[in-house]
Protein backbone atom coordinates (compact mmCIF):
# COMPACT_ATOMS: atom_id res chain seq x y z
CA UNK A 1 0.00 0.00 0.00
CA UNK A 2 3.29 2.16 0.53
CA UNK A 3 3.41 3.29 -3.35
CA UNK A 4 -0.32 4.63 -3.35
CA UNK A 5 -0.69 8.47 -3.99
CA UNK A 6 -4.23 9.82 -3.16
CA UNK A 7 -4.04 13.25 -4.85
CA UNK A 8 -6.64 16.05 -6.29
CA UNK A 9 -7.92 15.04 -9.51
CA UNK A 10 -7.05 16.63 -12.85
CA UNK A 11 -9.10 17.38 -15.83
CA UNK A 12 -7.15 14.33 -17.48
CA UNK A 13 -8.03 12.19 -14.57
CA UNK A 14 -12.31 12.96 -15.52
CA UNK A 15 -12.41 9.33 -18.28
CA UNK A 16 -10.85 7.04 -15.16
CA UNK A 17 -13.14 8.27 -12.50
CA UNK A 18 -16.07 8.01 -14.93
CA UNK A 19 -14.76 4.46 -15.39
CA UNK A 20 -14.72 3.69 -11.82
CA UNK A 21 -17.99 5.30 -11.01
CA UNK A 22 -19.32 3.03 -13.43
CA UNK A 23 -17.75 -0.17 -12.40
CA UNK A 24 -20.21 -0.86 -9.61
CA UNK A 25 -23.76 -2.64 -9.64
CA UNK A 26 -25.65 0.61 -8.83
CA UNK A 27 -23.27 3.14 -11.24
CA UNK A 28 -23.86 0.93 -14.12
CA UNK A 29 -27.18 1.95 -14.64
CA UNK A 30 -26.72 5.57 -13.59
CA UNK A 31 -23.78 6.74 -15.69
CA UNK A 32 -22.73 7.18 -19.39
CA UNK A 33 -19.19 6.72 -19.77
CA UNK A 34 -19.20 6.75 -23.35
CA UNK A 35 -20.23 10.35 -23.38
CA UNK A 36 -17.57 12.70 -20.85
CA UNK A 37 -19.44 15.87 -21.76
CA UNK A 38 -21.48 16.05 -18.61
CA UNK A 39 -18.36 14.96 -16.46
CA UNK A 40 -16.26 17.91 -17.90
CA UNK A 41 -18.78 20.16 -16.94
CA UNK A 42 -19.50 19.11 -13.62
CA UNK A 43 -15.50 19.14 -12.97
CA UNK A 44 -15.70 22.93 -14.07
CA UNK A 45 -17.95 23.81 -11.51
CA UNK A 46 -16.02 21.83 -8.96
CA UNK A 47 -12.64 22.28 -9.57
CA UNK A 48 -12.17 26.30 -8.46
CA UNK A 49 -14.47 25.13 -5.34
CA UNK A 50 -12.31 25.44 -2.33
CA UNK A 51 -14.66 23.75 -0.23
CA UNK A 52 -15.11 20.48 -2.88
CA UNK A 53 -11.90 18.23 -2.71
CA UNK A 54 -12.26 15.73 -5.73
CA UNK A 55 -9.22 13.11 -5.32
CA UNK A 56 -8.05 9.91 -6.99
CA UNK A 57 -5.81 7.37 -5.52
CA UNK A 58 -2.77 6.30 -8.26
CA UNK A 59 -0.29 3.56 -8.24
CA UNK A 60 1.99 3.20 -10.90
CA UNK A 61 0.29 5.53 -13.06
CA UNK A 62 -2.90 3.84 -12.66
CA UNK A 63 -5.96 5.28 -11.13
CA UNK A 64 -7.68 3.01 -8.85
CA UNK A 65 -9.40 4.72 -6.47
CA UNK A 66 -11.73 8.23 -5.94
CA UNK A 67 -13.98 9.93 -3.53
CA UNK A 68 -15.42 13.57 -2.90
CA UNK A 69 -14.93 15.10 -0.04
CA UNK A 70 -17.09 18.34 0.76
CA UNK A 71 -16.95 20.87 3.44
CA UNK A 72 -19.72 22.67 5.11
CA UNK A 73 -19.70 25.12 7.31
CA UNK A 74 -23.10 25.53 9.72
CA UNK A 75 -24.34 27.25 12.48
CA UNK A 76 -26.01 24.00 14.12
CA UNK A 77 -23.71 22.01 17.03
CA UNK A 78 -22.16 25.36 17.67
CA UNK A 79 -21.07 26.18 14.84
CA UNK A 80 -19.61 23.26 13.37
CA UNK A 81 -18.36 21.99 10.43
CA UNK A 82 -18.64 18.93 8.82
CA UNK A 83 -17.93 17.55 5.63
CA UNK A 84 -19.49 14.94 3.28
CA UNK A 85 -18.03 12.04 1.55
CA UNK A 86 -19.61 10.81 -1.95
CA UNK A 87 -18.81 9.01 -4.71
CA UNK A 88 -16.28 6.21 -3.31
CA UNK A 89 -14.99 3.94 -5.64
CA UNK A 90 -12.33 1.28 -5.30
CA UNK A 91 -11.13 -0.13 -8.80
CA UNK A 92 -12.51 -4.11 -8.60
CA UNK A 93 -8.96 -5.29 -8.88
CA UNK A 94 -8.26 -3.88 -5.30
CA UNK A 95 -11.19 -4.37 -3.44
CA UNK A 96 -10.17 -6.12 -0.10
CA UNK A 97 -6.83 -4.67 -0.73
CA UNK A 98 -6.90 -2.16 2.25
CA UNK A 99 -7.71 1.13 -0.30
CA UNK A 100 -10.85 1.74 1.13
CA UNK A 101 -9.78 1.97 4.42
CA UNK A 102 -6.92 4.16 3.81
CA UNK A 103 -8.71 6.42 1.52
CA UNK A 104 -11.55 7.15 4.14
CA UNK A 105 -8.64 7.71 6.97
CA UNK A 106 -7.51 10.22 4.42
CA UNK A 107 -10.92 11.91 4.62
CA UNK A 108 -11.46 12.07 8.03
CA UNK A 109 -7.65 12.94 8.37
CA UNK A 110 -8.38 16.26 5.80
CA UNK A 111 -11.73 16.92 7.40
CA UNK A 112 -9.74 17.38 10.65
CA UNK A 113 -7.51 19.43 9.14
CA UNK A 114 -10.10 21.31 7.36
CA UNK A 115 -11.57 22.27 10.96
CA UNK A 116 -14.35 20.18 10.69
CA UNK A 117 -16.11 18.43 13.98
CA UNK A 118 -18.16 15.67 12.11
CA UNK A 119 -17.69 13.84 9.15
CA UNK A 120 -21.02 12.52 7.68
CA UNK A 121 -22.06 9.97 4.56
CA UNK A 122 -24.48 8.39 2.86
CA UNK A 123 -24.76 4.60 1.72
CA UNK A 124 -27.30 3.54 -0.07
CA UNK A 125 -29.57 0.51 1.89
CA UNK A 126 -28.47 -2.11 -0.60
CA UNK A 127 -24.98 -1.86 0.66
CA UNK A 128 -24.91 -4.01 3.35
CA UNK A 129 -21.14 -4.53 3.37
CA UNK A 130 -20.16 -0.80 2.79
CA UNK A 131 -22.34 -0.22 6.17
CA UNK A 132 -20.34 -2.90 8.17
CA UNK A 133 -17.14 -0.85 6.52
CA UNK A 134 -18.04 1.98 7.66
CA UNK A 135 -19.17 0.79 10.87
CA UNK A 136 -15.64 -1.10 11.52
CA UNK A 137 -14.08 2.24 11.04
CA UNK A 138 -15.88 4.22 13.51
CA UNK A 139 -18.80 5.68 12.05
CA UNK A 140 -22.24 5.08 13.34
CA UNK A 141 -25.32 4.46 11.47
CA UNK A 142 -27.43 7.03 13.35
CA UNK A 143 -29.74 8.63 10.29
CA UNK A 144 -31.73 7.90 7.59
CA UNK A 145 -30.53 9.07 4.26
CA UNK A 146 -33.27 10.67 2.27
CA UNK A 147 -33.44 11.33 -0.94
CA UNK A 148 -35.77 13.40 -3.89
CA UNK A 149 -35.27 13.00 -7.16
CA UNK A 150 -35.67 16.37 -10.09
CA UNK B 1 -48.90 31.08 5.56
CA UNK B 2 -49.14 34.07 3.15
CA UNK B 3 -47.48 36.55 4.96
CA UNK B 4 -44.83 33.86 5.80
CA UNK B 5 -41.42 35.50 4.08
CA UNK B 6 -38.17 33.21 3.31
CA UNK B 7 -35.03 34.97 2.96
CA UNK B 8 -31.48 34.82 3.20
CA UNK B 9 -30.31 34.87 6.99
CA UNK B 10 -28.07 37.87 8.19
CA UNK B 11 -26.09 37.99 10.91
CA UNK B 12 -28.71 40.34 12.72
CA UNK B 13 -30.80 36.78 12.86
CA UNK B 14 -27.89 34.58 14.40
CA UNK B 15 -29.24 34.81 17.84
CA UNK B 16 -32.52 33.89 16.99
CA UNK B 17 -31.48 31.00 14.54
CA UNK B 18 -29.55 29.94 17.64
CA UNK B 19 -32.52 29.65 19.49
CA UNK B 20 -34.23 27.85 17.47
CA UNK B 21 -31.87 25.28 17.13
CA UNK B 22 -31.79 25.07 20.85
CA UNK B 23 -35.05 24.57 20.48
CA UNK B 24 -35.52 20.88 19.87
CA UNK B 25 -35.04 17.58 22.22
CA UNK B 26 -31.78 16.69 20.42
CA UNK B 27 -30.45 20.50 19.99
CA UNK B 28 -31.33 21.47 23.38
CA UNK B 29 -27.70 18.92 24.34
CA UNK B 30 -25.70 20.34 21.49
CA UNK B 31 -26.21 24.27 21.10
CA UNK B 32 -25.07 27.10 23.04
CA UNK B 33 -27.80 29.84 23.27
CA UNK B 34 -25.69 31.78 25.98
CA UNK B 35 -22.61 31.83 24.08
CA UNK B 36 -22.96 33.30 19.94
CA UNK B 37 -19.17 33.32 19.62
CA UNK B 38 -18.96 30.31 17.74
CA UNK B 39 -22.15 30.71 15.85
CA UNK B 40 -21.00 34.11 14.59
CA UNK B 41 -17.49 32.50 13.23
CA UNK B 42 -19.56 29.80 12.05
CA UNK B 43 -21.82 32.38 10.10
CA UNK B 44 -18.50 34.37 8.38
CA UNK B 45 -17.60 31.13 7.41
CA UNK B 46 -20.56 30.56 5.55
CA UNK B 47 -22.14 34.00 4.03
CA UNK B 48 -19.82 34.53 1.21
CA UNK B 49 -20.19 30.98 -0.52
CA UNK B 50 -22.23 31.04 -3.07
CA UNK B 51 -23.23 27.45 -2.20
CA UNK B 52 -24.32 28.07 1.06
CA UNK B 53 -28.13 29.22 1.68
CA UNK B 54 -28.78 29.64 5.11
CA UNK B 55 -32.79 30.99 5.53
CA UNK B 56 -34.82 32.19 7.62
CA UNK B 57 -38.87 32.47 7.62
CA UNK B 58 -40.46 35.26 9.24
CA UNK B 59 -44.02 36.00 10.24
CA UNK B 60 -44.64 39.86 11.24
CA UNK B 61 -40.84 40.41 11.96
CA UNK B 62 -40.75 36.86 14.33
CA UNK B 63 -38.62 34.20 12.89
CA UNK B 64 -40.16 31.08 12.90
CA UNK B 65 -37.98 28.82 10.90
CA UNK B 66 -34.42 27.74 9.31
CA UNK B 67 -32.51 25.74 7.44
CA UNK B 68 -29.54 25.41 4.78
CA UNK B 69 -29.69 24.32 1.91
CA UNK B 70 -25.98 23.22 0.21
CA UNK B 71 -25.37 22.80 -3.21
CA UNK B 72 -22.69 20.26 -4.27
CA UNK B 73 -21.63 20.01 -7.61
CA UNK B 74 -20.17 16.49 -7.99
CA UNK B 75 -19.00 13.94 -10.85
CA UNK B 76 -21.26 11.02 -10.18
CA UNK B 77 -24.99 10.06 -11.33
CA UNK B 78 -23.52 11.72 -15.19
CA UNK B 79 -22.45 14.97 -13.44
CA UNK B 80 -25.02 15.91 -11.11
CA UNK B 81 -25.12 18.38 -8.83
CA UNK B 82 -27.38 17.34 -5.59
CA UNK B 83 -28.20 19.46 -2.68
CA UNK B 84 -28.14 18.65 1.12
CA UNK B 85 -30.69 20.36 3.61
CA UNK B 86 -29.37 20.70 7.10
CA UNK B 87 -30.21 22.11 10.09
CA UNK B 88 -34.62 22.09 9.42
CA UNK B 89 -36.34 23.73 12.50
CA UNK B 90 -39.47 25.27 12.74
CA UNK B 91 -40.54 27.50 15.57
CA UNK B 92 -42.87 24.91 18.65
CA UNK B 93 -45.60 27.16 17.88
CA UNK B 94 -45.51 27.07 14.38
CA UNK B 95 -45.49 23.07 14.13
CA UNK B 96 -48.06 21.85 12.58
CA UNK B 97 -48.79 24.95 10.71
CA UNK B 98 -47.68 23.79 7.18
CA UNK B 99 -44.54 25.75 7.41
CA UNK B 100 -42.03 22.89 7.53
CA UNK B 101 -43.90 21.64 4.18
CA UNK B 102 -43.25 25.50 2.69
CA UNK B 103 -40.04 25.25 3.77
CA UNK B 104 -39.05 21.76 2.31
CA UNK B 105 -40.63 23.02 -0.64
CA UNK B 106 -38.92 26.27 -0.98
CA UNK B 107 -35.53 24.01 -0.74
CA UNK B 108 -36.82 21.91 -3.46
CA UNK B 109 -37.53 24.98 -6.01
CA UNK B 110 -34.29 26.84 -4.70
CA UNK B 111 -31.90 23.38 -5.44
CA UNK B 112 -34.22 23.59 -9.09
CA UNK B 113 -32.97 27.26 -9.76
CA UNK B 114 -29.94 26.15 -8.88
CA UNK B 115 -29.83 23.30 -11.18
CA UNK B 116 -29.50 20.09 -9.01
CA UNK B 117 -30.37 17.47 -9.90
CA UNK B 118 -31.00 15.73 -6.19
CA UNK B 119 -32.09 16.85 -3.20
CA UNK B 120 -30.89 14.78 0.10
CA UNK B 121 -31.14 15.15 3.67
CA UNK B 122 -30.45 13.05 7.32
CA UNK B 123 -32.46 12.99 9.65
CA UNK B 124 -31.64 11.02 13.23
CA UNK B 125 -32.99 7.63 13.62
CA UNK B 126 -35.23 8.69 16.38
CA UNK B 127 -36.97 11.24 14.43
CA UNK B 128 -39.92 8.81 13.62
CA UNK B 129 -42.39 11.80 12.78
CA UNK B 130 -39.73 13.78 10.55
CA UNK B 131 -39.52 10.77 8.69
CA UNK B 132 -43.30 10.09 8.08
CA UNK B 133 -42.75 14.42 6.99
CA UNK B 134 -40.28 13.76 4.24
CA UNK B 135 -42.14 10.63 3.00
CA UNK B 136 -45.06 12.67 2.29
CA UNK B 137 -43.32 15.29 0.75
CA UNK B 138 -41.94 12.58 -1.78
CA UNK B 139 -38.18 12.01 -0.18
CA UNK B 140 -37.53 8.25 -0.33
CA UNK B 141 -35.76 6.86 3.07
CA UNK B 142 -33.49 4.62 0.31
CA UNK B 143 -29.81 5.40 2.28
CA UNK B 144 -28.62 5.03 6.03
CA UNK B 145 -26.82 8.08 7.34
CA UNK B 146 -23.70 7.62 9.01
CA UNK B 147 -21.84 10.03 11.51
CA UNK B 148 -18.30 10.24 12.17
CA UNK B 149 -17.45 13.02 15.13
CA UNK B 150 -14.20 14.32 14.91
Amino acid sequence: MSDIEIRPATAGDIPAIVALLADDALGAKRESPDDLTPYRAAFARLVDDPNQHLVVAVRDGRTIGTLQLTVIPGLSRRGATRSVIEGVRVHSDERGSGLGTRFIEWAIDASRREGCQLVQLTSDATRIDAHRFYERLGFEASHLGFKYQL
